[in-house]
């Protein structure tokens, strides 16, 4: 541990970044709560079940792992309407939003009945459903599964890819849909 | 596939969500740049080496993967100064950021060496290294190390956890740290 604050030493002014911390109980409430105070990038999950319709969801949990060779990761719960198309797919789309693309940011996490009820995807590569005018958007081979208690963490080796318009990307923060604000 | 969107049918206006995108190689540029167009909240991840030193470093990769148990991931290259500690250690802590944590995930991301020189931090529970003054920290028992290439998706189970002083939230974005803007 290291001295004290030379600051403090010679001054009694704040330091602000020395609050003291109150101990809560890690219980679901916390947990969430501390999860939706943590900003997160917006994706969406695509893939074809085995009976070829489309599925999809949005993710909140999508991170890079590896550039070299192009590895992505996001998390779900088994219990998704999607995870039985997930298990036997071979590869998905990954989709970055921006902020043009909320409306289907929320469709895609509605009714799993009505996602693709729209003139908003077309068939891409491998026949599999690619969302229009995304910032971003990712073919990835699935190359692992980890099974976690009811949930998954999915890893894809990314393939192919395009570019759609530039857009301001598009947050979820503290149940809001948002975009990236000032410099911190 | 749906029939054509009926907007479309009776009036040529445009509708914004129907951008051709463009094929780009899978490259390591496309990769990259399309993970610094993706807003992530920022976190710091810390742990005990084996001979007791605080070690820790700065994430974008922190994820919820489920609520009950309270799960979370993060991923880092097995290449990172952390990973022989984080290979050991039986605990991390999480802190996730607000906006006037910017120094300390500057400094976290920084030299190694040079990362807890300072009074930024207290010993926590286990002895754990806790940065102060942030949003908030949790707890994890880590229950796994994916190993993917040279890299690893790292689940934590959390035990505990404490709230600092509400605060913005602080994002990484294009390479720049932000707070949440506008709703989208």
């Amino acid at each position: 541990m290291e001295t004290a604050n030379p600051d403090a030493v010679h001054s009694d002014r704040v330091v602000p970044d020395r609050v003291p911390l109150e101990p809560v109980t890690p219980d679901l409430d916390a947990f969430k709560r501390a999860f939706r105070r943590h900003a997160a990038g917006v994706a969406i999950i695509t893939t074809l079940a085995p009976d070829g319709r489309p599925v999809g969801f949005t993710a909140t949990s999508l991170a890079s792992l590896s550039a070299v060779p192009p590895l992505a990761t996001f998390n779900m719960a088994k219990s998704a309407s999607s995870w039985p198309a997930i298990v036997e797919a071979e590869r998905v789309v990954i989709h970055m939003l921006g902020a043009k693309n909320r409306p289907v940011a929320e469709q895609m996490s509605g009714d799993q009945r009505y996602r693709f009820v729209g003139d908003h995807w077309h068939e891409g590569p491998h026949g599999l459903p690619i969302v229009d005018g995304v910032t971003t958007w990712m073919i990835g081979r699935i190359v692992e599964r980890f099974e976690v208690h009811n949930n998954a963490v999915v890893v894809v080796q990314i393939e192919d890819g395009g570019a759609g318009e530039d857009d301001d990307a598009l947050l979820y923060h503290e149940r809001t849909y948002r975009i990236p604000g000032e410099p911190a």
